[in-house]
């Protein structure tokens, strides 16, 4: 038996991946399962297990055996491991415990107070709090960016996605940005001209949990979902958690109406496919972890815009909606009256109810301002004005004297993740392009999906995406898989299609 | 911030609290939630999360922390925990890891042969793994008695039931064994001249499972379980699990009869019961844990036997029945007819199908051949011999070309738990003990189930035994709950009244 440096990372990235297990099958168990009173003891097991899983995540002798490693007699995939190995132990020992032990007070103070004063829209009451995240934040950039030789903000956005530089980002979020401007006000004429000349049908309410549950578990197994490894359960706030071998999918449901559960389970159904399809004998190294949020947000967003919104989709799928929700749930309708629907876009101040069409100005909004905060170019204090104009600019809709519903609106901010808010529209623009990329491998991908075939589509997924895991940093593997760089014009040609014709 | 020995093992405590938590929840999640493709990584991660609780339960150091702690001001309850923390680190040490993964191996040799040759009954070929099994366990029963200074076996079942000695149970057994092979044809004929003059009602199956699970969980209620506090869910193997603020309970459902399940779902209730009423400061000790498996019995087989096999318990139950499975299921019965159900007797092979009449004589005839077992006065290969002398004796029964019914019917032995089987009778002796020191304190506790109070019953229990959780030795416990030693009358005259009226 060897007992190299390198196999003591793969021991320790058994041990890792155990209390990982543990802790993600608790989270799932305490949002589907869990009765109230058994809140308390579950987060004080989750607290205890989170800092064992960090002690040994971040215990001293493994920086020695990632250097011993190096230089050992490895094969591809075992240097390709240790270089994930390297990143995943720098990005958990940049900070020194005595700021992590600051910096997770400050957000517990911050959360708690927003959670309190954001049904009024405080925010006179929140700053101090908020002025207490920035000024952290901005401290942690600067003690990772030291660390990893990046720019501050772009050492932030590394936890998420590796690689991620405001450098390419940039000027694609102008582009975008540029374009939605025009595109937005000129996509809601023709919906008005649309439905001034049919109008939308409403939906014959109501429709029973039971009988929605099975469509959606029709449409899961359809689009690939394997149920051998993975289930579909109801909590509050849907996810898609658990690990890669046992995918525990959520969904709420109300009998009002169908399409935003469907919606839902298709759209967690991408990430589900993603965790899946990721390759099993690596799953105790961080080499096999899905690459980052922008990544995962672009397998969901593929198969809820990109599929589960196409008119091609929904010939596919109107049969089935009425074999399980009865023949009256949709009686009489055409192609057009469902896609009405599912392309219903308008402006609004809410980011989470935003349509693909409005979100990602919602994203480039809260990029914009991100930067300047941690940059120090703007004052925490100045945050609502800058959000408000921002708002009127880029939607007409203003915020200054409903902070509830503007910067106050997300957790993200009060619980100090800054960095995370543009992996969602870099998920919708790589999602685009994912598309393109497969029409141009697989001609006949649009007849596919007329037909309810979705294995060339996850076919080129899971070789190209899933199977890749953590191999290549974010705008690598969007390159090797797409063979172009991140960019906007995929993205706003679909749009066009969507919503001009 | 003091850093007392005793604080830290407080600190080791919550840490082994901790992965007790996640280890309860992923068990009972597995059994009732994952998917089949989930088990392999499940099994890992349980195997890993184990190693760690023994690694972390056994360090040298906790031994001088135990020794320090000793000589520090405590009060009472940090002194009963001190002796619970040494008890139980003892246990967890008293075999050498050299030993352990010997034992690991022989036993998992054993139950996998068990479980591929226990169909066909292959006594042969199981006999050279099981010959494994009493070899380890006769060493392990050795290394456990030299270092705890008790009797072999005594060694074994302090394990389950710390305080338990053969020289206290041998002679209530045979009282008890003297008594039912007396008793057991007696109750048979007075059954037989019951049923002829009253045949037995058939139940008008089927009875839908979301009626049969209403009437669960509203007995749970009555009976006092705590929803905030716990769940009832489906599981092949019928348990009781998570942990004290969240237990979780399981059953399984048959359409054909409602009696199975219902009287299953009450039994749990009592193990429930148990745990919901440990005291909740101690959690993260030894001492707050339940005392043992004798004592859990005895909590179960009271909620399941003395009170809701009772004819006061089904006064107050039928309508209830009749109110959640519809007034057909058991149209025109009066109590007799449903107690003519619940008191069915019957001599038979095998032990989880025994009757409360019959079940003791099977724990008694496996305690008798364990003991020898484990002192070498019995051969394993001279088992089948023993056993089906025994089974003739005590029962009428033979098993001589019946092995898979014989000794190979229970786990406990191929998986190399020695020590155990007692604990079931003793259970139920224990339950018939606490139903007269209640009688004796609470005299109008029958006409309480008539009518479906359950306080009275459960405020003694908390009193007396939950709330006491391992403060006492089993024997202490039950004596100063019951102001009695062990004994078999109390279970005696309860088994006359039930059966012989």
């Amino acid at each position: 038996m060897t007992n190299s440096a390198f196999d003591k990372l793969d021991a320790l990235g058994k041990r890792l991946e155990a209390l990982d297990h543990a802790q993600s099958m608790l989270f799932v168990d305490e949002a589907v399962n869990m009765p109230s009173g058994g809140g308390e003891k579950r987060a004080e097991a989750m607290s205890v297990l989170a800092g064992m899983q960090h002690e040994m995540a971040t215990a001293p002798e493994i920086a020695d055996w990632i250097g011993a490693a190096e230089t050992e007699d490895l094969d591809d995939m075992q240097r390709a491991a240790l270089r994930e190995f390297r990143r995943s132990y720098t990005n958990a020992t940049c900070l020194s415990s005595d700021f992590v032990s600051r910096q997770v007070n400050a957000r517990i103070r911050s959360e708690q107070l927003w959670r309190e004063l954001r049904p009024s829209g405080d925010w006179k009451g929140f700053l101090p709090a908020f002025e207490g995240i920035v000024a952290t934040v901005r401290e942690e950039a600067q003690l990772r960016a030291d660390v990893l030789g990046l720019a501050p903000y772009d050492a932030m956005m590394e936890q998420y996605d590796p690689g991620n530089r405001t450098a390419d980002i940039d000027p694609v979020f102008a582009d975008l940005k540029t374009f939605l401007k025009d595109f937005v006000p000129k996509a809601l004429a023709h919906q008005e001209a649309k439905l001034s000349a049919r109008p939308l049908k409403p939906l014959n309410a109501p429709f029973p949990i039971d009988k929605q549950k099975a469509l959606g578990l029709a449409m899961m197994e359809a689009l690939g979902f394997d149920f051998e490894h993975g289930r579909l359960d109801i909590s509050h706030h849907p996810f898609c958690g658990g690990v890669p071998t046992d995918v525990r999918m959520t969904t709420r449901y109300t009998t009002a109406e169908f399409l935003s559960s469907l919606m839902g389970i298709l759209h967690e159904t991408g990430h589900g496919l993603y965790e899946q399809g990721l390759p099993k004998a690596w799953s105790h190294w961080p080499l096999g972890k899905a690459r980052g949020m922008a990544i995962h947000e672009s397998q969901s967003l593929f198969v809820e815009k990109q599929i589960a919104r196409s008119p091609a989709f929904w010939e596919w799928a109107m049969p089935h909606v009425r074999e399980h929700l009865g023949a009256d749930a949709i009686a009489g309708w055409a192609l057009e009256d469902i896609l009405a629907h599912v392309h219903l876009i308008e402006r609004g101040l809410i980011r989470v109810d935003a349509d693909e069409a409005t979100y990602p100005l919602h994203v480039i909004l809260r990029y914009e301002i991100e930067k300047d905060l941690v940059s120090g170019a703007l004052a925490a204090r100045d945050v609502p004005e800058v959000w408000d104009a921002k708002m009127r600019e880029y939607l007409g809709l203003s915020t200054i004297d409903n902070p509830k519903d503007g910067p106050m609106q997300d957790v993200h901010w009060p619980g100090g993740a800054i960095g995370y808010f543009p992996s969602y529209t870099l998920g919708a623009l790589i999602a685009a392009q994912q598309w393109v990329a497969i029409e141009k491998a697989q001609p006949t991908v649009e007849d596919d999906l007329r037909y309810g075939r979705f294995v060339g589509v996850n076919d080129w997924r899971r070789d190209n995406i899933w199977s890749q895991a953590s191999r290549w940093s974010t705008p690598d593997l969007l390159q090797r898989a797409t063979g172009e760089k991140l960019n906007a014009t995929h993205f706003a040609r679909h749009l066009e299609r969507r919503y001009l014709s």
